[in-house]
């Protein structure tokens, strides 16, 4: 069933345009609410902006704003925490890619936060970036539903010590160790699935959304995420570092455990459709009203980088 | 008069209690508020109860409860937004600490996080402390006059790229280099006063202080934050690394400009006298209220360590 639906949802909606327009609204936007490069101290706008308009996909900014729409909210009231949560996740990037973490020397196919500005400089871009997280949240509209104090909360319980940064230590902490599946799923959940699943809850709290869809929308999230992270295993090993953007094969060479390397590439094919297929169930309270996110589960599911 | 103001504050007012009373509050509600360090990742949990139970002055959370009890507020309404506050001086310090930034290997008399736990869990330690000063500070109580809108902004601005992150930058980049008085002041006004200035600030919230009230704390603030800083500056060369709990000497190392290496030691505990002086005097719409704010600032100025 879920299969057939994914086909139907292809051929009705125009993800690339979405994309597009998402795309355009959330740059505008993370420029509007960033200082500017020649803001004192410009080193740190610079180095904030770098990272921040690097290429990135802008998949959680979209989840978020597919999200509101699904609930019959407007984007301009979603925006704030679609930049939120980007800035969030670009933070979490130049932070991991430090030479004491991941020591990594291309991001998006441009060098890392770290070698243009050096690793004092990336340390705190990524603190700034974590901070005007908040200050950007703060911004939001509130409802009666979903108080600022609810939005702040939700944000902060998604990239602190129990989710986004639980996941990177994990991860830090487990290579070169033998890890079981059950292992990696902890992580997965922590280090990518917590912030897109909290992207699609903070899109349906910024449309005032009901109970029932701020938990359809929080299993949602949860398989998409965790989907994710599979597909960016299996990318790591199946494509060239030219194809990513990034370096190819690090997790290898890290001797860091991936579901490719943990369950072989055709299992690890296997489970990111199945999540998928899960993702895809739990959209039935949206009544086919969900066309966004069904479309961009497929698209994730589907992309080659 | 404010010499003679501060000598009648010293006689009438215990600030020992009230230190050692903020210090047991705060400590306790950090306590409550943070992750135990058997909670996974112990490693994340452990780093960060390190640094922030290394016997630190508390001077920002005493602030904060001095600031309400200016306001006739109570101490349980400011205690989240004091343990907020101090979760962001440790992810400074922290930070600040690394061997990519001041790469100190002591503070508080103890090996520093980096060394204890390496740089990958303390920049993630900083990290968490960071987002989980936000987790606590959406907890606080709100006001007509200050809602949990409000209240983000303060501690995001205070620390953002604009004032903290800006001071610690300006700090990082003004190293070797020749810096005037102008410059050195533009540091401590971020680096330090911003915080300090926050603190109270907060604190006056927290009791839904009038704008009046607001407007002297941010007055009171900044002036003794500055002062905090001179002082700090002219410790570093008076004092050895055991009397201070840190490396001493460390800014003459480094080359970065101090007080006493562009002014001189005598002015500059002249103008910490001054900055103080203009801290008592922002007072004077509490009426002889504000006592524990007073007691602090000539605390603060006469400290040795």
């Amino acid at each position: 069933m879920a299969a057939s639906k994914r086909n139907s949802t292809k051929s009705n909606f125009n993800l690339d345009a979405f994309l597009a327009s998402s795309t355009e609204q959330v740059n505008a936007a993370l420029d509007h609410f960033l200082p500017s490069e020649k803001t004192k101290p410009a080193t740190i706008h610079k180095a904030m902006r770098y990272s921040l308009f690097a290429g990135g996909k802008r998949m959680r900014p979209a989840l978020a704003l597919a999200a509101a729409a699904a609930c019959g909210g407007r984007a301009a009231d979603a925006l704030p925490l679609a930049c939120a949560v980007e800035c969030i996740h670009t933070y979490s990037l130049v932070h991991d890619d430090l030479p004491a973490m991941d020591n990594d020397d291309f991001r998006r196919g441009k060098p890392t936060n770290h070698k243009v500005f050096g690793e004092g400089i990336a340390v705190l871009a990524g603190d700034a970036l974590l901070t005007q997280a908040f200050e950007i949240a703060a911004q939001c509209r509130s409802w009666p539903r979903y108080s600022h104090r609810d939005i702040i909360l939700e944000i902060a319980r998604a990239s602190g010590s129990l989710q986004l940064i639980a996941g990177q230590v994990a991860d830090l902490e487990g290579e070169g160790k033998k890890t079981s599946a059950a292992q990696l799923k902890y992580i997965h959940e922590r280090k990518t699935s917590a912030l897109l699943c909290c992207s699609a809850r903070l899109g349906g709290m910024s449309a005032n959304c009901s109970p029932t869809q701020l938990a359809a929308l929080t299993d949602f999230g949860y398989h998409v995420g965790l989907a994710f992270q599979v597909i960016d295993d299996i990318l790591d090993v199946t494509q060239t570092s030219e194809q990513l953007g990034k370096t190819a094969g690090k997790d290898t060479k890290a001797q860091k455990a991936t579901y490719p390397s943990i369950v072989g590439l055709e299992k690890s094919r296997k489970i990111a459709t199945e999540l998928t297929n899960k993702a895809f169930a739990s959209l039935k309270p949206f009544k086919g009203k969900a066309v966004a996110l069904e479309a961009l589960a497929e698209f994730l599911l589907k992309r080659d980088r």
